[in-house]
């Protein structure tokens, strides 16, 4: 019977067979120890000459590292072992014998593991890495599901652009152009009103030529949207939102995010509220920094360092200034110079994983912003009709998967947080 | 306190606030009614001249359609209204009002509705069919997660192609050439070896010149992958796979489903097993056929059609010539000539909506297809590694989500399937 690791606990003491690849192996006189893995988990296997035919004690050198194997055995307790479990190996067949892996156990250089990053996701970490990142996925779509919005996936080929012209993707579609999309945002906007409460998840893309540990060219991002909505509402919605994703991760994935040396400890506080912080206030905080900021600008990543050192919790930034934020951003009726934008920080130095806030839902002020945000208004006439046609407040944020990944993660870099990730420069494999 | 559609009948007896739209409205003699949705549902409301201030009697006629309003009354049991409730109007309060909503109930032509696609999601048969997407969609994930697969994302921008290379979007990615995806494939097969059982979930991108009801330029496709699975254990998945969210979704989605006035008998009887119809033999079967086929080829829309006939059903055709798949599809060791690939064909004349196969997994004999199909070696060095090192056999599949969620609702044309299509000649809204 085929069986898989993570399912060895309810097969002790039967025969099983199992399908995998030799993770390493080693001998202890004339004991020999094989670890196995299928996908699912490792696998101490021993191979005692009592208890075998001769010839798997000849053959086992053969069991090279990454050489895929079809292993029969006998499962029993085994508290020491990795999983609580051993195998007792009787017999194994070679289905593709391995020669020169290249990925060793030594130490080898970023560049070259990216080089065979096809390869580099077998290792335990990048494993870790990729089942917390499903796992993620999974609680934030589940979120949203089960608060009653409406998955309405936005379009990746768009004819306009969403968030500044300068890091667009193009590309001829037949007779014109299209460009990738930055943000669901604008479509969001008309499933709102359409159903709601709404979300969309997706690939989205950024022409941007910064070699920082933050940025990829292509990711993940889930983005709500919720019409009758105000920036309160929203960053109720998005500080809920982030309790749930975490200590959902926590609760399932608890041994791998153990295991990538992550202090859990800093993950089990994330509960809400969490502080809101206006950015005047934010802004007259770092005038006792060395950070150089200048009222009216947006962050950089020391603005955004200084500013996380008082929290142990993800805060809000909100009330960015107007000028900084998108076309679509609306207006702070307090101060027009500002706008009801808010931003998640992650603490520990991770910065923002979320943006969002109020959109603008006056048509006349929306035709003005489109045109002094230098864009084209004949684009935006779909658009312009969700203001014409029963126009509500509408706001919503935008969750980077692999940056929240790499804050739950306790990672340096995104470029671990997605199996084949893209950045200036990488492209392959 | 607000509250929506959906959950009033908690409320029944009480005053409540709802935020949202006026779907329609009509007077019978001094009585009003408005039926105003939310986007969780429609809710038939009734102004009585008794119960309300004189002032909403006078306003009643500023509730034009897909006029924004908030409203407030009290919610009673009413069998013959949707849903069962209906509200006794008390107040309302216009937040926009709408002018000349272009969409009225009369009939419009497909290229007037599709132009105003963002306002015409709002109409009742487009909110049915978004509703149960966004249901399958969780269902088909949900299938995967509880099955033991990893999500794992493949990248959308690739160096490469990999369903051929007339079909292919391209952008500039810096100093070099991208493709947009078309199909996860590729990189399943490293994830497969990785995690034993994956899945990818994304947008896929066909550049066809195709106008027919069946094809998106944009569309998204699930696709799994599994280590050491054969053709015969990847037909398996695939029909479970099919039960399973066909069932679900006619659970969960029955009142939309019917909505759209789908025999939903056809839905019940989909169970497995599906019947598995070898290529020679459909070719047999063509051969009575005045569809004009030549045995060797693909089949067409006629072709299909036949084959459909007696079908009730979804079923598989196995074994395709070699020639007309795509270069990884494994050769059948009975016939060189033939593949070890399935399609599922769905019943009604809807065709093809899975297509799969098991992966060639000897290095040298994929080497020889790479360069029979014109492509290019260097770009296949990564793909050819996962043969190198440690190859197994991989079977899986990839299931278009629009010509599923056709089939299941029996629509004619994939249009209707998604918020915003991407159609040749229709890259807008």
């Amino acid at each position: 019977m085929r069986v898989y690791i993570e399912d060895i606990g309810k097969y002790v003491g039967q025969e099983i067979t199992l399908k995998g690849w030799v993770y390493h192996t080693r001998s202890s006189g004339k004991i020999k120890f094989l670890v196995f893995r299928d996908g699912t988990g490792l696998l101490q296997c021993v191979l005692f000459p009592g208890e075998t035919d001769r010839k798997f004690l000849d053959l086992f050198s053969d069991l090279t590292q990454e050489t895929s194997v079809i292993i029969s055995g006998v499962p029993r307790v085994e508290k020491r072992s990795t999983g609580g479990f051993e195998l007792g190996l009787k017999s194994f067949e070679i289905v593709h014998k391995t020669l020169d892996y290249p990925i060793s156990p030594k130490e080898h250089g970023v560049g070259f593991l990216m080089e065979h990053r096809h390869l580099w996701i077998r290792s335990k970490r990048q494993h870790a890495i990729l089942r917390v990142r499903a796992s993620l996925i999974k609680h934030c779509r589940d979120f949203f599901d089960i608060n009653g919005f409406i998955l309405c996936d936005a379009p990746i080929l768009t004819p306009s652009a969403c968030e500044g012209t300068t890091t667009l993707f193009e590309t001829q579609y037949f007779e014109e152009k299209a460009y990738l999309s930055q943000s669901g945002q604008l479509y969001n906007e008309a499933t709102a009103r359409a159903f709601g409460k709404v979300y969309c998840f997706g690939p989205t893309f950024r022409a941007e030529k910064s070699k920082t540990r933050k940025h990829l060219t292509e990711f993940w991002m889930l983005e709500p949207e919720v019409a009758f909505a105000s920036l309160e509402d929203n960053m109720e919605l998005a500080e809920n939102f982030i309790e749930y994703i975490v200590q959902k991760n926590l609760e399932e994935k608890e041994e791998e995010i153990k295991s990538l040396e992550r202090d859990i400890e800093r993950l089990k506080i994330i509960k809400t509220p969490f502080d809101r912080l206006h950015y005047n206030d934010a802004a007259e905080r770092l005038k006792k920094s060395d950070t150089g900021f200048v009222y009216g600008n947006d962050f950089g990543a020391p603005d955004e360092s200084f500013l996380c050192q008082h929290y142990h919790k993800p805060f809000f930034v909100h009330r960015f200034p107007k000028k900084i934020k998108a076309f679509y951003m609306k207006q702070d009726p307090k101060d027009p110079t500002l706008s009801l934008s808010c931003d998640l920080l992650a603490p520990e130095g991770y910065g923002e994983i979320i943006g969002g806030g109020a959109r603008e839902e006056n048509l006349e002020i929306l035709r003005k912003e489109v045109e002094r945000h230098g864009l084209r208004e004949e684009d935006f006439g779909w658009y312009f009709d969700l203001r014409k046609y029963g126009s509500v407040p509408t706001a919503g944020f935008g969750l980077g998967i692999e940056r929240a990944l790499a804050w739950i993660c306790g990672l340096p870099h995104v470029r671990e947080t997605i199996p084949f990730p893209r950045m200036l420069e990488r492209l392959r494999p």
